[in-house]
């Protein structure tokens, strides 16, 4: 139902502009190479030698991390173009790098690609992570090209800097804490259920929305270097796993307990109809559900002050504030004025 | 012929102890954990955070680079052990660093594994990686695990560290300078078809060797660093595809010619009877065979002093002169007098 889907094996014949299996290693890297932009002057050795040089920013230490997508685990390219699959593997990890406080800089992209996939797919996935990388600032500084016998893997690695005092961990939360998120939550989960009931023949008010947030995440680089520069926080996460997920991670990193409230929750409007409307329970689902790439965090009351500017700077993006760190270990939601546990995480593997 | 193969998805049902789909992400993590040795200082963050903090060394340029392993493609699970994929897949990475002159500190591990894979597996190919890493004095940082739906696929990140001026780059050789290659080339390749050709009933003297280093390559990331380190070479890059591309590419980045001598390739004695015996050319299977994790690199006359030093620093590695770099451009060998131009290169995609 988008276009340029990617090309399966059986109708490699048929693609027009040819399949990857028509170019060489080396072809392909220059193909990649003909659609970067300037690099940037921390670059002083970029693709084409064994490896990247990079001018670490003076005094600040590195922040680095990797992750994957794998096709028919992460993505399905029925309903995620070329373009959403390279934008979403340069997402997923730039919202890590803004989950610690720091700064995304540079990033490596890993690719096997199935003979039969499209040219054209290849240079739409390209495009869709030179998008997301020039708006975050981001320079692609190397990589590495494969066939693969099997499904399509990109594996994106990014690294960033961030000045000793402002990393934000895990495990700073304390009692008494305001616990924030930023965004909305259960948008992307509606998306993909919508997406896999055959989408195309319903129709709902907002769902385009909800497909936009599963296929190509916000990440939320500029809030998250900018919690980490003013010292707002006292831990973060991001909730690539759900919300409920990055709650209890946090309080159990920091020994604590965390309590939110129901109707606090910034949950998406067409995803609270998705799930009204098929008897489900919106709350527990949009809490449970993945692939939200927002970000939770923990404010003491004196940096409230600290927090506004943030919220401020945030422009369109709401933060909210959904419940507080307790002394009392466990995990729970109040709702209608009793307690529940939160409920389980999204599971990736 | 090797211990302890990956299983099949035909047979998963009979892995004595499991498979990884038995074992949830975090389990997978946590069971990674386990076996990391305690962390150096300047990881200041590692695994089980949303990103790695690392102390850069002051004063120094950072390398990065990212190379991996899809089974199917650079490796067949009935020659490679768990341990020989987990070992290569960081040494084709510190191989890169080396290539750069720089030291490598830190690494990432990208694992997308299939459901059927035992758990015994995945425990060797971790042992296999830490026990690289830990000769290497690399920490393992962080990384990713997901499923796949096909095939095992390793990737891999490496970061190190250089001086601003020992970065050695593959465009700085100058006619006149000595081309110099570390080890003996050819090995890996001779290994790789004998265990094609169904080797266990073919018994060669030396084989053994081959197989190794095709299976369990051991990276220069000693000699690379001390290249750097002593400002000896002009130019430097891998092997990774083989000493007729390495010798094609550093000629041409720097706008010069390369001429070796066939008489001086240390071809590794069981390759050349591997050759030999079926009619081959042994210098030129030698000379075009990828997988040989050495490196190439140019030493103007004036910096013997410095090479006599790498030489003898290099230990039980062999540094042999292969030939010169000339004002004349193109890429040849001279064998009994006359000239012939180099094979092709190693086509890894």
């Amino acid at each position: 139902m988008r276009h340029a889907p990617l090309n399966t094996r059986a109708d490699a014949a048929a693609v027009p502009g040819g399949t990857v299996a028509d170019l060489g290693e080396r072809d392909l890297i220059a193909r990649i190479q003909e659609r970067l932009p300037p690099a940037s002057r921390a670059l002083l050795v970029g693709i084409g030698d064994d490896a990247a040089v990079l001018e670490p920013p003076r005094g600040r230490l590195e922040v680095l991390t990797t992750d994957g997508l794998v096709e028919g685990i992460h993505f399905d390219r029925r309903f995620s173009t070329p373009f959403d699959i390279g934008w979403k593997a340069l997402a997923v990890n730039l919202s890590d790098i803004a989950a610690m406080g720091a700064a995304p800089a540079a990033a490596l992209l890993s690719l096997a690609l199935p003979e039969s996939m499209g040219i054209d797919a290849l240079d739409g996935l390209i495009d869709g992570f030179l998008s997301l990388a020039g708006e975050s600032r981001v320079g692609l500084a190397g990589g590495n090209v494969t066939r693969s016998p099997g499904p399509l893997v990109v594996d994106v690695t990014v690294t960033g800097s961030v000045r000793r005092r402002d990393v934000l961990r895990r495990n700073g939360a304390r009692p008494g804490d305001g616990v924030f998120v930023t965004g909305s939550i259960g948008a992307a989960r509606a998306g993909l259920e919508f997406l896999m009931a055959g989408g195309s023949e319903i129709s709902l008010d907002g769902m385009d929305a909800c497909i936009e947030r599963y296929c190509r995440p916000a990440p939320r680089y500029r809030i998250g270097a900018l919690l980490g520069r003013v010292r707002a926080a006292t831990a973060c996460m991001d909730l690539s796993d759900g919300l409920a997920d990055a709650a209890r991670q946090v309080a159990e990193a920091s020994g604590v307990g965390i309590r939110l409230t129901a109707d606090a929750l910034p949950v998406s409007e067409a995803c609270r109809r998705w799930f009204d409307e098929r008897g489900g329970d919106a709350i527990a689902a949009a809490a449970a559900g993945g692939d939200d790439y927002e970000l939770l965090f923990t404010v003491p009351r004196k940096r409230t002050g600290r927090l506004r500017h943030v919220v401020q700077q945030a422009r369109n993006v709401p933060i909210t504030r959904i419940g507080e760190i307790t002394a009392e270990k466990g995990a729970e939601l109040i709702r209608n004025g009793s307690r529940e546990p939160l409920p389980a995480g999204f599971v990736h593997f």
